[in-house]
């Protein structure tokens, strides 16, 4: 239930600080502070630049919480070293994430093996099987297995991220949250679970039962809003709004993640020049703002 | 089967007009024509521009066929004027469509209320219902419903383009094969069916079973070819490539479509502005031989 007075009750409202792109993360945090927001997602450069210990504690002594870290994953290389890489650099994830205070690791989990550079075209040797979308996704299955029981040793979550099939050559070969759940099922619930990112799920016609299946199983890692803008960014993965500037039905999406019991975070991650140019503070105002309006109502 | 000789079988190899945006119809019929290519698909505008009996023959003087007419639809309208004219115009499309000589007139099913134009925000005053595509697509089913009569009585086929989920606000609240499958499932598969649109559909986890599906009800009225380049063009409708330029497993996509049985038309439909500058005859060509190596041995 909303609060009804007149300062609406923003303790379940982080700020990813990709939205504040710029902002050292003292500044983030102090941003995310001073607009009353309850938590804060991180992202791994953060931890790795003051240890995990020191970025956990400028968090705390804003009074703030750590509601998830960015990102793991990249897990569909086909050839032995790339293999061996991935695992190697998410046992670090892991830990880092272990160590700053939150359970939950998100996952990006990688595009297809004919990408040269994200968002360019395919390598000029690339054949038939490097555009294997199927077997891209059953490597990422394999890589899941072999990352699982170290996650749940350091008692940590890898929340596998589905993202908008725009992406699929090129960032993730996960692109819908059935999908990610199918990806998930081989494995305990506080071990895999999912986050549900408007941006990149609004428009799937399977949304709501994906969801309602998402929460029955108890993987509902984090419910991440931001808004779909058009024109696309000439980078579109820069296309992000504020919440309430875009097409993205935010009261009936947030019911159905309400509808399933979810008492977490609600994260708002948003990649956009313009708002990454904004003073960090304001923006995390507006962060606020729109979380009140358009989101906490239906929570 | 392929051919095996030196001299590739394009009988089944058609050239969508837009393909050659610039192009007369004449022009573009030549061009398919030279290459060796066994139809084209047209447009309204060019049926309208000589009178579907002119356009007719037109094609069949040069000995090809017409493998479908683009396109009806855009029926998310909420509104009774909206509606009354969606239903008005594509009533005209299918009669347009008896009278050039197809039965399949691909559907484009529109976009959200919420919508300014195409590619653009939305309306400064569109509400959350606007915004509901749950309810647009539920509209859809109902002006299909609607429509689906006065189709039979033509013998036209309505054909439901799912289009890729990035243009899910703006053009098309239709966004798997799966879905498109769904809506035409109260209908007999000769009055509603489906076009496999390599561009839209190839990241789908669900494309296997959804083409497997598609052939077994009888739905699958074309297969259209063309390639996800990167990056996306600034005008990401017009980032479509040639076939094999792109992230498309051609092989595994036409393999799925050859399994159903389908013995119809393989139509190339690429928007594309460098495409559009070259000359008619040279992209004809270029579709033929992609086809001839790409898609033609895996059918």
């Amino acid at each position: 239930m909303s609060a009804t007075g007149s300062t609406p009750d923003l303790s379940r409202c982080s700020l990813n600080t990709a939205t504040v792109k710029h902002a050292t993360l003292s500044e983030a945090v102090d941003a995310a502070a001073s607009a009353g927001l309850g938590a804060v997602g991180l992202w791994r450069h953060q931890v790795q630049e003051h240890g995990a210990e020191k970025a956990a504690r400028i968090v705390s002594d804003a009074g703030l919480r750590v509601s998830s870290l960015c990102r793991g994953g990249f897990l569909t290389a086909a050839d032995e070293a790339g293999i061996a890489a991935a695992l190697d650099d998410n046992k670090r994830a892991i830990e880092e994430t272990a160590g700053v205070g939150t359970r939950e690791l998100v996952f990006v989990v990688g595009g297809l093996p004919a990408l040269s550079v994200p968002g360019q075209g395919p390598r000029p040797d690339a054949g038939p099987g490097d555009r294997d979308v199927a077997a891209a996704r059953a490597r990422v299955a394999d890589r899941l297995a072999e990352l699982a029981p170290f996650a749940a040793e350091h008692d940590v979550r890898i929340v596998l991220e589905a993202l908008h099939p725009m992406f699929a050559a090129d960032r993730a070969v996960i692109s819908t949250l059935g999908q990610a759940l199918d990806l998930a099922a081989p494995f305990a619930p506080e071990t895999v679970g999912v986050v549900v990112d408007t941006y990149h799920v609004w428009w799937d016609p399977q949304l709501r039962s994906s969801i309602a299946r998402a929460g029955a199983e108890g993987r509902i890692a984090g419910y991440q809003v931001c808004d779909w803008n058009l024109p696309l960014a000439a980078d579109p993965l820069n296309s992000r709004g504020h919440v309430g500037d875009g097409y993205v039905d935010f009261p009936t999406i947030s019911r159905w993640v309400a509808e399933t019991g979810y008492t977490g975070d609600v994260e708002t991650e948003i990649f956009n020049e313009e708002i990454w140019a904004a003073d960090p503070r304001d923006t995390a105002r507006t962060v606020g703002e729109r979380y009140a309006r358009h989101v906490l109502p239906h929570l």
